[in-house]
């Protein structure tokens, strides 16, 4: 990715109350700062290489713990019916363990980045530009078919007699 | 947390040549600093009203999405047998998708902490701070038990003629 | 298991209209009768040998596998909301894949148990059986916990005051 | 499907010391030939029927127990590197454990397929002929690959100076 695209996407300005879409960010919830994932998966390099686990921690294997680690996450939601924004319905004990269970998960996916050698962070920036432009907003606007659902539009129009 | 153990765990210093477990970390693999976990919420807080989507992206909704990427990175890794540290044996082709499924992995786990208002960040540093309490170094060197398989040691040595 | 429990477990009788709960399956969806799980073995078996596959079907390997599949069912179901009994508002082609997915899910599930050598069905039956003593019908009525919150109601009832 | 397809699928002939491929199979390891997967949903529509449970039992509700199931069998083989055929490096408290796992899959699979309506046992077969046409022994012999590789490899032949 280009410098330029780069820092226009770290630079997303939420902060313009003439914006009608975004305004409504200026008051919304928002995560901490820290820890970044460089952090995290240097703690996570420190905390195995201290207890001499780096030989468990095979690809495989680190994907498989993540594999795990879903699976608890979806137990948590499995008997609940449908679940609204905020979790408004959850115990304090049930918030808190989503927030372990979310936890596991991306701790693992840092290790298994980094086992792998993939730079995390800037894969999400490249794969953030590439979902920019499979999903334009005058495309996507309310909708949530897949993007190739698009292009086979795109391919129907182009063909004025398509009969697909 | 309190403010002082949350700036141990994120000061942790692995510079210190005198070391020798960490000292080996100077030369590694890191990843980039940005984009932060914030960051990364922000852009797709961003991305999804502008395309009017938060209607979709009730918690289930984005958990299930976030269990289809986990089988789209476990398919990457599916007819490889044991798979090395770096994954020297796949081709960029291959590496770029697993950095691809890594991220769609990540960007659904941002959204549904998001939209669970769950400060994922923080989570994981309570996450980070639990693990280091349940596996002390001087028991988990080098075994890759269950922590509970500790507790059950521990129980046996107090009980000195225990037959468990 | 012992002959008889599984005897019974296996003639279960769902056809008395006397039974005012088991009565209603009279009219009920049902399967095919074919093929059975050591047929899908079977032919599974045979399949992958004609193909000189089993050199890739190590346990790991097919259980990435049954992720993947699971994660494309999951796929199917993640922007539906809250989905009702039956699939009614499904097109038939949703439906089709749908049953296209549950399928490779069974495939691998039991191409995985072939490959570790576990009697699949008859693990099955001892499973029934012990869900049946975790779930007594009277304790578990209406009642979506897990088994272990019984046992904690249980010991509390069992310690008039306890203060556990 | 046709009948005689049907026929000639659950009819497969593995007893003929003939042919090198399959004659193999007559000393194989096999599953019990009860409970079939109609059993199995029965048994277990009537476990549910006399708990109350039906209300709880939507398909995305099974659909996300089956998750939790997935990733308590991933995490039994999480920490093991690559595991042989017959797990014959696991104790016997772990098949056990592995067998457990696979059953909790598989009911809630079949559970999942009732509430859906879908008729599991004849969408297998269906799933098994699409497979032999998408896979022939000629192009599958010894490959791994996914079937639209193929595809991919007879455009090119029927394009001699194709360039893709």
């Amino acid at each position: 990715m280009s410098e330029s695209k780069k820092q226009k996407l770290l630079n997303v300005d939420t902060s313009d109350g003439t914006d009608s879409a975004n305004s409504k960010l200026k008051d919304e919830f928002r995560f901490s700062e820290d820890p970044s994932l460089e952090k995290i998966r240097e703690i996570q390099a420190v905390f195995c290489r201290e207890r001499n686990w780096d030989q468990f921690h095979t690809p495989r294997n680190v994907l498989l713990a993540l594999v795990g680690e879903v699976g608890e996450l979806a137990e948590i939601f499995q008997w609940k019916g449908e679940v609204d924004v905020g979790l408004p319905d959850f115990s304090q004990e049930e918030r808190d363990h989503v927030g372990q269970e979310m936890s596991d998960i991306l701790i693992y996916l840092v290790r298994l980045a980094d086992r792998c050698r993939i730079d995390l962070p800037s894969a999400v920036l490249q794969k953030i530009e590439h979902n920019a432009q499979k999903y334009p907003v005058n495309k996507a606007y309310g909708n949530n078919k897949k993007y190739t659902a698009y292009a086979a539009e795109d391919a129907g129009k182009a063909l004025p007699n398509g009969d697909q």
